[in-house]
């Protein structure tokens, strides 16, 4: 039996071989002018300082935390530690690659474009395939591996080891976590540091156009796309792409049954054949839509995994297994998966229409922007409140759907159906912050008008399809943090936790806060490191003048390492609050009123990530439709009140948002880990 | 011992008495030149005009309620009706009294505060008394004047009726709740409506400084403090007073013994008392700070309750009691209300901090002004976040405490220690739109300056103890809600309430969606009734332009009337709404789900009006601050930055925000009642 790891970890070797093939690929294509080549090496050497100086912080985190989170463990536990290790490693290091590609990539796609729309949207999608390719391939090679490792020591079968080696393999889920959470947490005040630092004084008080070279913050907002949409997204995507595979693992093993144990990291393997084939699907010709093109990618890697996976579970996993008390058979994970799928795709679906240019929602908020900020502000807040309305609907449905269709296996599997094509999804992700920087790099190095327009069209497309993708993120969170919680209780040995015993009650309440809490950390943190980064460019505009008037060369390196400090002092403390709050309350107030904190996180948390995400993703497109000519343009009054509205929206969802997920999955890790010690 | 019963009935009839006499003597006062008795009478004929208004709507939305919530009811059980029609009535009758007072009191306090600040503070106090003094007293006539009917009616021992004559008298709970729900949010519209489009049209557009007669939005505006501030008030802690007394005399009754169903009716009769001597605390000397009088009073008072209630608890309740396998002693009740009180004092007191000016989260806030309204809007939005931190922590150890002092009892005696003196808070509370109205009066009125700094000084203060206010509001909210809930699940026939269950997680999530996309109704519904009357304003304006000239008169009814219109529909469907989906759920999913929605309904409220409460509140006092001469003061960038806050901060504060401690005991009162049907 054990041998069928050998597919997946074959599936995760293939797959970084065809990512070292791309990796080459985007390589060999030219850079572009000297010009080009200086700029893109500024952006990539400001992106590598950052990545650097926040793996040496991380670094010694995860030696604390690991320190603090196995200490107590007896014996073979102690591997945990090893786990965590590999999974910590593994996540930096996609993030770190998916960067290396970005950066290759940048000036790569600017000089195709040149060419025309068809060659750069190659360049871009390759180099973000690099990432998404990495990713799929670390994680799964990273698990199989382990699994594969830890069932030759112990010399025994996976189902007569699951108190032993399941557990330890959460350990690898906690690494990645951890891991995530810093990424997403560092990357993202730093981009929005410098992205409101560059906009404010730059384009609101000097006047100069977005990504001009005389604006000293400028390179710093450019490395922002790369460590927060490229390095803290593949950290992010790494972690929920694990913790799904853990959670049906898990499962898997509390069934007693070798084969649903399996299930799911084969099930993943095959994610990352299709994820691989699908690439081939990204294509478009001169005149065409790209947007179909991503589209075409993504749906398809998504219709082709659902009819492949049939025929796999159908020959691997039991007709009939009992969980819970009930019997379901195998046709109900195949359910299960498609539940999820269509959870995801419909939440993302109405998420984007809550956010996309053209619909009520968004014009909506350009309307009322005519009266002032105030009323363009609270106009965002009311759309972002409702909108997490239908998605909280359809994830219950998801919820009790899969549930009656494979018990709470159903429900990890629901997750893992969202998440197995996480590397098409997570290339497609990428390609945006790479188009993105091939624009800016278009603007700086003073390319022909049509160059930059064709980055443009690139860049504006990708929306659908990143709207979808968030759709998946919010709700695999929700169904992994679920089967996680259940795998919490079962360790913990405790019948039910009751909502209406006190102490359980506390825990919810404390639970419910901390998202609160963690979210007022992360906006303060944008709040202060922008205003480092303001004083700064306005310095340089003070002390030599001759920047605006381009005699004087701006201070890049400056504005980085601004943006660098602050990310890194700032994320330190909302990361290690979410490793630290669990093992308090699991060893001082015991596993019940842990049990209420994971769910009141969760909770909380969903609707705060719904929240600010949609208000933020709204506030942006009211801008943007307002300079598309609407309600008097560019310059006009609604405009500024809609700048002033994508400014609020910037940390909501750039920053705090994106991070709540990981921070739900985080903390229930933890309280996984800690369990065998507090009850 | 039911007579024990006419104890609190008859402080009720004591209270109402002396009600009585203040409104008595407030309306013995001289009401002002001729001036200031025509703009009172436009005042107090437009709340009135709203409230009849509204009370109509309210009519028909409850004799709907009745016939949905009893109509499947068996039996005696159709008396719910009856209880309820008695709750809405008085909790009705509570905010026309307290209206009735205030709109007499108002041009009273401005004439008085011609003498001096002395007589002022008294006019002013005596008419907040009458709804302080009304509302405690109607709602415990009501109460108590049910359980003697009732008993009588069905001839028994209170315990032997525990499963009719308590869920009979969950009911006048309900009704209460419903009109109070209705009277905040529709009073919440009118005011910030009003005031928002008085604001922005007069004061931004214009020019003209607040309260001036010749804005058509000015006599809106004052209607709007006495719709909102006394009637929406009123009815609201009418609703949060019986909540408690209800919840305590539920779970007395599950605990099956007789003195502890009459302990919280005779604890609150006590209260009744203690807050009609309180009043004469509050009197202050020319020249003397009058905050210092009304803490004297509110504090005096809890102070006096504390003591008073010892010998009370430890002479009727039985020396121990048995509940939930635990024994406790009759000190124990008495320590949960001194934790109550306590806890209850701590969350005021960290609110304040987050919201006084002078303090470092409002200097912060302002300071981020000079940068814009971006930074100030994230800047208050990150203080607020943060301010639901303390709270909820003590709000926990709360709860947990005065569950080991007296079990569940005890924490619904917590709930009762806060709200013992009601009387004397929401005296207090009402003082406040009574001495803004005299301010407005004296502006309109074209009063002496000195008339005006009496009044702004009378209106300043009274922050600390509204702050405390509010604390004890979320706070009894929370106890109240819990142990509603408790006894909702024990009358489901349900063992517990387990997170772990698919279906319970699903409630959970629903449960924790409800108060964002209520909120986002009502915040929709200020922003909608603004611009109406923005609308209305200008066009006014510039049909009459001798307005602002002085030689036509505003048509100030119209204005009024686009608000009243405007908030009676905006109230609808938010207000049905809490009532009707515990109903739809509760019959179609079960007690289970709908105790998962209710518990994610509390978590995620109170978290919701935390932030919301914290967050206005600073917006306002920030922009107060750089009003006083701070950052450049009125006119600077950095006051048209705090402007934005705290209009947008408006709904929160005075809209959304209160209407969600209602909203949570609303829906788990109607989970109560429709249980017997549905499990």
């Amino acid at each position: 039996m054990v041998n069928l790891l050998y597919l997946p970890l074959a599936a995760g070797v293939l797959s970084l071989f065809f990512a070292f093939y791309k990796f080459k690929w985007v390589g060999k294509q030219s850079p572009g002018n000297e010009k080009m080549i200086e700029i893109s090496s500024a952006i990539k050497d400001g992106s590598m300082a950052f990545l650097k100086q926040e793996y040496k912080v991380l670094l010694l985190i995860a030696v604390a935390v690991a320190i603090l989170v196995t200490l107590p463990e007896r014996g073979f536990l102690k591997l945990v530690a090893l786990s965590f290790g590999v999974g910590a490693l593994f996540s930096g290091l996609a993030g770190f690659i998916g960067m290396k590609a970005a950066t290759n990539a940048n000036s790569r796609t600017t000089e195709a474009a040149r060419q025309g729309i068809v060659p750069a949207l190659r360049v871009a999608f390759n180099g973000g395939s690099v990432m998404g390719l990495s990713v799929v391939g670390l994680s799964i090679i990273g698990l199989s591996g382990l699994m594969i490792i830890y069932t030759k020591f112990f010399g025994a079968d996976i189902v007569s080891l699951n108190d032993t080696v399941i557990p330890i393999l959460s350990g690898y889920s906690l690494g990645a976590s951890l891991v995530a959470l810093f990424a997403r947490v560092g990357g993202g005040i730093f981009t929005k540091a410098a992205d409101v630092g560059a906009d404010l004084v730059g384009k609101v008080e000097t006047g100069i156009p977005e990504d001009d070279p005389r604006n000293p913050a400028t390179i710093a907002d450019n490395v922002g796309d790369n460590v927060g949409d490229v390095a803290g997204l593949g950290s992010d995507l790494c972690e929920s792409y694990i913790g799904s595979i853990i959670g049906a693992v898990t499962l898997g093993g509390t069934i007693g049954n070798a084969e649903l144990v399996y299930l799911p990291l084969i099930i993943a393997g095959l994610g990352v054949i299709v994820s691989m084939i699908a690439t081939a699907f990204v294509r478009t010709k001169e005149g065409g839509n790209p947007q179909s093109a991503l589209n075409f990618g993504t749906i398809g890697a998504a219709v082709v995994m659902v009819i492949a996976s049939a025929p796999v579970i159908l020959f691997l996993a039991p007709k009939t297994f009992i969980a819970g008390g009930q019997t379901y058979t195998n046709m109900g994970i195949f359910y299960a998966i498609i539940v999820g799928l269509l959870s995801g795709v419909l939440i993302g679906i109405i998420t984007e229409y809550y956010t996309a240019d053209g619909k009520k929602p968004v014009l909506d908020i350009a309307r009322q922007s005519q009266t002032g900020a105030a009323t363009c502000i609270i106009s965002g807040i009311e759309k972002g409140m409702l909108a997490t309305g239908l998605p909280v609907v359809m994830l219950s449905i998801g919820i009790y759907v899969s549930y009656l269709a494979a018990g709470l296996y159903g429900i990890a599997f629901a997750a893992l159906g969202m998440l197995a094509t996480t590397g098409i999804q997570l290339a497609v992700d990428a390609y945006g912050p790479v188009a993105d920087n091939a624009g800016g790099l278009a603007e700086m190095a003073q390319l022909p008008a049509e160059v930059r327009e064709r980055t443009d069209k690139l860049d504006s497309v990708g929306n659908t399809t990143a709207a979808i993708g968030k759709g998946f993120a919010i709700g695999s969170a929700a169904f992994t943090a679920l089967s996680l919680f259940v795998a919490f209780k079962e360790k913990a040995g405790i019948e039910v936790i009751d909502v209406t015993k006190p102490i359980v009650v506390c825990g919810l309440l404390i639970g419910g806060m901390l998202p609160y809490v963690f979210s007022s950390f992360v906006i303060g943190a944008v709040g202060r490191a922008a205003f480092k980064m303001i004083e700064e460019v306005r310095r340089q505009f003070r002390e030599l003048p001759g920047i605006l008037e381009g005699t004087d060369k701006p201070d890049y390196v400056s504005c980085v390492d601004i943006a660098t400090q602050a990310a890194i002092k700032e994320m330190v403390i909302p990361g290690i609050s979410a490793v630290v709050i669990p093992v308090i309350i699991g060893y001082a107030a015991g596993p019940e009123m842990l049990g209420g904190v994971l769910v009141g996180v969760t909770v909380s948390g969903i609707m705060l990530a719904l929240f600010m995400a949609n208000s933020g993703g709204a506030w942006d497109n009211a801008k943007k439709y307002i300079e598309s000519g609407n309600y008097g343009g560019k310059g006009s009054e609604a405009h500024k009140a809609a700048v002033i509205g994508d400014t609020v929206g910037d940390p909501f969802k750039d920053t705090a948002g994106p991070a709540m997920d990981i921070v739900i999955k985080l903390m229930t890790i933890v309280a996984l880990i800690i369990v065998g010690n507090i009850s």
